[in-house]
């Protein structure tokens, strides 16, 4: 391409700091050094993540960044070393990174690489990001409010070809976290292909009922209807509590319900919304007498593997993905983009950045 | 035998109120009612629950009562409907029940009998005990602290009549809890037949050190020697955090240590030490890194099962049970058995009631 080995000059939208509006600037993104690969976003979706950062980050040395991380683009250039990458691959880059080398990637126990943004320390070197003269972060290594951005490539998984991109950017997190928790666990989705009798969602927004029988939910509850806790309504529904609850909030009282309305003796309950502001607790008693708590990045698959294997489940029409689209909008609108996800006024909008 | 369907008098440690000295009293025990055995107590030793129901229960009504789960003896007569005792049998009664009938018996996945004294709600009509005109309830359904008890046959377990009572009466409570959570997990003492590298005791009495290594242990930690979180000590010493921990004080703030003392990714912290008291909290990123909290009760055994295979496995010398036994004592010294349990300055002390 003609912007090889150079500087560009794009739209993005930069978060300057926390919990102010996002602004549309041009900024310049650098080309990619070792091991990087600098991508064409061509769509992006909102996710809970970006605005949970921008709303209650609490590392102010956090700003400015470009958010986003839930997006599919074409390679514009590569690094020096990288040979699994061509320009005009389609690919999806992902916050949770697969090295295939340190210990954790090794083990079939976890997908969790010890080399994920999150899980090393920042200098803000690595960012190619710059705005008026200032270095400007990358929100989860993956930065993809923008038009172009420069991705690490044991971050950055390769798709087939054939896949719309304004589609299949929602698997760069959100349904990959939800649905691979659920496949793991015979929860939610995947419960009625497994034969499973009732997969209730729960939501305070009654709008999201009819969408959830589209994904599989037999019976919807709204806490808002009902004087009892929350748990207490799901357990007389089942005869003493759920053998399995997920918990996407990132709300650390909807944790505490979502395992206490699992059933004693052998429910689990999984956590994947994040936060980092409070203390999740409950009585031990409720672990003792026999659940099981634990959390879940990126639905349990080894990230690179899992997007693309995702993306061909998708193209096969084994995963719904359009069905969480309900909305679609350009990069101007961000703003608006991130109201409807504050008020759970949308399941997903997404932007549509470049064409293909 | 002559005392079949008749009122026994004899010797019990009575609790009158909590966090009192038990009073030694002569108390009369009833006759086995339909599906109960009457066993006549060889040897019991004291527990951790005895003690926190004790010192800390919030029930109020929960008193008088006959505390003592952890012990062996003999049946002397059975009710109406026992058709799998005789006078005779030597017996371990057990807190967790195992009726084979209810859906948590019927399942693999969960040792949680519906029917376990914890899980109904008591009226006082099922103890068999009496003092001064008063009626005195038997703690865990079991009430071993007294010379003649009365349990229902779905918490008593038939062992080997070669069994010397007074070591395997251990079986009935505390190495059964530790051992089948360790071996379920491969942790603790089973680590070292697994071949595994490190099995790091951690207690804050240094006595227990020597202990320790009788039982695998390969290292041994006092929190009071180190200025640094005990979780960050247990990270170093093992390259970011232990495979598996297990949590026996019923103290919330070693349970969050001893969560956080796993390795992210695939770590997993059991807690089997008991307290309704406080909420157990930590952050939820913790789990979401991908380690794992959950809670057993015995072992996860089987109770009936359990017990009985556990006394066959020591008498096949494939479980310690003599080494964990500090001290022998009568029912008389018992508040001085307390109060060695108290200041960690035993591990069980046997009271050694009747002889065989
Ligand atoms: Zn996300
Ligand atoms: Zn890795
Ligand atoms: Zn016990
Ligand atoms: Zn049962």
């Amino acid at each position: 391409m003609a912007t090889a080995g150079k500087v560009i000059k794009c739209k993005a939208a930069v978060a300057w700091e926390p919990n102010k509006p996002l602004v549309i600037e041009e900024i310049e993104v650098a080309p990619p050094q070792a091991n990087e690969v600098r991508i064409k976003i061509v769509a992006t979706a909102v996710c809970h993540s970006d605005l949970y950062y921008l709303l209650e980050a609490m590392p102010k040395d956090g700003f400015p960044t470009v958010l986003g991380h839930e997006a599919a683009g074409i390679v514009e250039s590569i690094g020096p070393g990288v040979t699994e990458f061509q320009p005009g691959d389609k690919v999806i880059p992902i916050f949770l990174s697969q090295c295939r080398e340190c210990r954790f990637c090794k083990s079939p126990k976890t997908n969790q690489c010890e080399k994920s943004w999150f899980n090393v320390k920042h200098d803000g070197k690595e960012s190619r990001f710059t705005c008026k003269g200032k270095k400007v972060q990358s929100f989860t290594g993956t930065g993809t409010f923008s038009e172009y951005t420069v991705v690490n490539q044991i971050a950055v998984a390769k798709i087939d070809p054939t896949a719309p991109l304004d589609k299949v950017c929602l698997l760069g997190c959100g349904i990959c976290t939800g649905y691979g928790a659920a496949t793991e666990l015979d929860c939610l989705i995947v419960h009625q292909t497994a034969g499973a009798k009732k997969i209730i969602a729960v939501d305070i927004n009654p709008e999201k009922s009819e969408k959830a029988k589209v994904f599989g939910a037999t019976d919807f509850v709204n806490p808002k209807d009902h004087d009892k806790p929350i748990s207490q309504v799901l357990a007389e529904m089942t005869n003493g509590g759920v053998d399995y609850s997920l918990e996407c909030t990132g709300n650390v009282g909807v944790m505490r319900s979502a395992l206490e309305s699992c059933i004693w003796a052998w429910g689990v309950s999984v956590i994947v919304g994040w936060t980092e502001l409070h203390d999740v607790a409950t009585r031990p008693v409720q672990l003792i007498s026999g659940r099981t708590w634990k959390g879940s990045v990126f639905g349990g698959f080894k990230s690179k593997d899992g997007v693309s294997e995702m993306v061909k489940a998708y193209l096969d029409k084994k995963v719904k993905v359009d069905e969480f689209i309900t909305h679609n909008m350009t990069l101007d609108q961000i703003n608006d983009a991130i109201e409807l996800m504050k008020h759970s006024k949308c399941i997903r909008t997404v932007l549509n950045i470049s064409p293909e």
